[in-house]
Formats: C-alpha cells, sequence, structure tokens
C-alpha cells in the first residue's frame, strides 16, 4: 500500500528537498501520453545529475506489473526519484525511486465549474524541471483562500509564467490562443494542444494587463485537463462562463486521450 | 540510531519539498547559542504556517535527554519541521518533527585552509526562512568542483547574498566589515559578529566589483564558524591567506561559544 511506504529520513529529499517526479493517468489501464512523461521524467533526471539505473523499456514493464497487480483501471501514477540516502545529509547519493499508483477519474463536471486564480509575484527555481519544488505553492494556499481563488497564477517581471501544476492560456480579442513561451514547466497537455490543426495558437509572453481584455483563459495540466478560469483577481474573464474555444479545445484534448 | 529513522513517502517533504529545520552544536554536552536557534526554529515554523504543537520548554527538555542518553559531548542537533502525511500529497497535514544527533567537532585547521567560492546568480526563495529548500545548492556541486571552488556564493540584480549555508563578509580598505543586509538567511553566527563590540561592522550592499579590492572576505556558519575565503572565481582575495581582522574575529568567536 502507498500508504505504508517509509524512507529514511537521511534521504536529499527530506534533508535537502531534492528531487524530481513525473505523473501520468491510466484510462482502462491504459497509460496516456506515456512517452511524453517518460521523456521528461528522462530530461528531469539528467538535469538534476541523478543517474537513473533503469532502462526505458524496464520502467514501462514495472508499470504495467502495477496497473496489473492493483486493479485500479483509472488511476495517476506517480515516478517520483530523490537525491538518496546522504551520508553527510547533503552530498547526492544513489537515488531512491518509488512510483505509487492512485486510483483517479476525471470529473467531467469541473469544466463548467471551472476555476478562479489569484496572481502572484514569483519565479519557480529551474522552472523546466519536474522538481519536487512546491515550497511557494504549498504556502500559498492560505493566500489563496483568502483571496477567494481556487489556484495562484504566477507572473514576473517580463510577464506571467504558470500556475504550480498547471499551464495558463488566454485567448484574445483575435481570438488568437497565447501562452507563455519562457520560464515556466513544459506541460504535456499543453505539448498537445499546441500540436493540435487548425487551432491558431501562439507562445508569447502574457501580461498582466492583458488579462482584462482576454475573452477566455483557461489552464492545462494532466489532471485537469482543460479548466476555463472564469476569474482573476477577482476580476471576470469573458462572461464568466466556459468560453467557446475553451470547450472546442476540451473536446478536442479528451478525444486525444482516449476519454 | 538515526540511520534507521523512517518517514512515510507521503510526507510533504518528500512529495513536495516542504519543510523547515534548524541546526546547533553542542560542546562539552553544552548547547551553543540555543535560544537564538530556537528562536529561528519557531520564527521559520510560523512563516510556513507549520504549527508546532511542543512548547519551548518541552522540546529543550527532549534536546537534554537527547544528549544524555547519546553520549556525543560535541555534536550537531538538527530539528526537522515537515508538511506532514497529506492525503491528496498536497494540502498540508499534522506536521512531523524529528531531531536528530551527530558527533561533530570542529576543526580549527579548518580555519589555515580558508575556502575558495565561485559565484552564481540565483536567488532563494523565502531566504529569511530556513527551509530545507538547497534544490540549486545541491545541482551545482558539480558546477562548483568543475571551477574549482569549495562551495557558490549567490548574487542577484541588486548584489552578493550569500552562499548556501553561510553568510558573506569582506573587509573593505577602510578596513570596515560588511555583510549583506539583505536577501540571505539571518544566520546566528552573523548575528553574534554584528553584536561584537569594537568592530566596524556594517550591513549594506556588495557587488561583485567590491570582491576584487576586498582586503579580506569570510563565511559565517555554525559549523564552520568563521571560514576565510581565499579565492573568488579563481582571484585571489588580499594576499591569498587569511586575514588579520577576519582572525580576530575568529578569536572572539571561539571565546564566546565556549570553545
Amino acid at each position: 500500500m502507498k500508504e505504508d511506504a517509509k524512507i529514511l529520513i537521511t534521504d536529499l529529499s527530506v534533508q535537502r528537498g531534492y528531487g524530481i517526479f513525473d505523473y501520468f493517468k491510466t484510462i482502462n489501464d491504459q497509460p496516456v501520453f506515456l512517452e511524453d512523461h517518460l521523456d521528461r521524467f528522462y530530461f528531469s533526471a539528467a538535469e538534476m545529475f541523478l543517474p537513473v539505473d533503469i532502462e526505458r523499456e524496464a520502467l514501462k514493464n514495472i508499470f504495467q506489473q502495477l496497473i496489473e497487480k492493483n486493479n485500479l483501471p483509472d488511476s495517476g501514477i506517480r515516478i517520483t526519484l530523490t537525491g538518496g540516502y546522504s551520508e553527510d545529509g547533503y552530498a547526492p547519493a544513489k537515488p531512491n525511486l518509488f512510483i505509487t499508483q492512485s486510483a483517479f477519474s476525471y470529473n467531467k463536471d469541473n469544466f463548467e465549474k471551472g476555476t478562479r486564480l489569484v496572481t502572484y509575484q514569483h519565479q519557480r527555481q529551474l522552472s523546466q524541471v519536474k522538481t519536487i519544488d512546491y515550497l511557494q505553492a504549498i504556502r500559498l494556499q492560505t493566500f489563496i483562500k483568502e483571496n477567494n481563488a481556487d489556484d495562484v497564477l504566477y507572473y514576473n517581471a517580463s510577464g506571467i509564467s504558470e500556475c504550480p501544476r498547471a499551464n495558463f492560456f488566454i485567448v484574445n480579442e483575435r481570438n488568437e490562443i497565447i501562452t507563455p513561451e519562457k520560464n515556466m514547466l513544459a506541460g504535456i497537455t499543453r505539448k498537445k494542444i499546441m500540436a493540435f490543426a487548425g487551432l491558431n495558437t501562439k507562445e508569447e509572453s502574457i501580461q498582466l494587463e492583458q488579462l482584462t481584455t482576454a475573452k477566455e483563459a483557461f489552464i492545462t495540466s494532466t489532471s485537469k485537463i482543460i479548466l476555463p478560469v472564469l476569474k482573476i483577481d477577482g476580476q471576470t474573464i469573458g462572461n464568466g462562463k466556459p468560453g467557446e474555444i475553451t470547450r472546442e479545445i476540451f473536446k478536442q484534448m479528451l478525444g486525444s486521450q482516449g476519454n
């Protein structure tokens, strides 16, 4: 059981917050966008100088065994790689790898409910790497509640970057679908959207001022898929309902992942 | 034994790098600057919204028991407080607290050997809080070695801030002892030095250009006490040996902590 799995406190994740992870879904026992997630997992590990002593195909076999054993057709699988049991609590050691599977099924009602964001000035370090660093995100949960929001949207001097666990998009007056080009994690859902045919998508910086004139806004992630943003900093986006372009992308996305 | 202590992987330190800690020495079974470390520990916990369900005096009793039981007269005691066993891996739970004691005795030869730094542009998030976030510091260990250095010195657009585990000082041409005033952790050793009588100390921003003209430089921490900086980015500081003012402060510091 996931709830029983333990790690020594000498691990560098506990001592120094040092680790990376990735997370993908299974739908009807089928992993969704597995190759993309594995690409990112190995990239993150390499960026943090964490050697992975298991080959890609062997890793996929482990996922398959987990799927067969756990009998959770709709699930989320998280693979975590930490700095390992460090003798002095600082020097990296042989990494520890663990994989957990939890029941997860997407609730389509979420889309209609949408989400409310509150902006906050912060730039995640090593933002292109999926590290376990969510120090600000966890800390800001109080701030989010105080601001009647559901999640936080980070920005810095060069514009908006991302939510802690989701990428951000707006649809502007010219029906262009814009997402920040840098300072954020390259999400798999974001990547899939950018590759859809027939969409007028663009990677471009988004300034805070552009939020007030956006026709639509939405966030994307593996678990949220596409979530319409109905309010930012208390201001209503568009008519306060999920937008038509957002809905179109959502439908296309559901289709592409096998829902 | 410290080496056997375990934590569930659902802890937010493992899942999201969320936790704080503090670290103090004992010399001959006597804790050094304990009140200062406890002040900072409770401050860090409050800043991260981590409730500490143990009173200060009770905590001191636990340290005392540990000291009596472990029989390590010269030691380092680390107290860690993490985000706890989160049900969804994101929402903070009841914090986990653990305390470990390890043998540690200061080696006075370190002072003569000094240390070499390499500069790197980075600003630690929540730098005034002693969080477990050492993501950059651990990652940069390769970079440090490649640059024939022993540690990294962070700087940002507004100047130099700190080393990952030490505060930074220079002695300038006017024999002023200067340490950065912001963007860094307020170290206990730093605080003690600033309170010494008869020293011409100043909290002031230090720019990269000032390093080349510094007569002396040193770093301070609980375990390093005072360590002369002999090189920065390959450039020799002063005459490349521990400076006289640095040595004076070192002596005074050794005296004040009961060495």
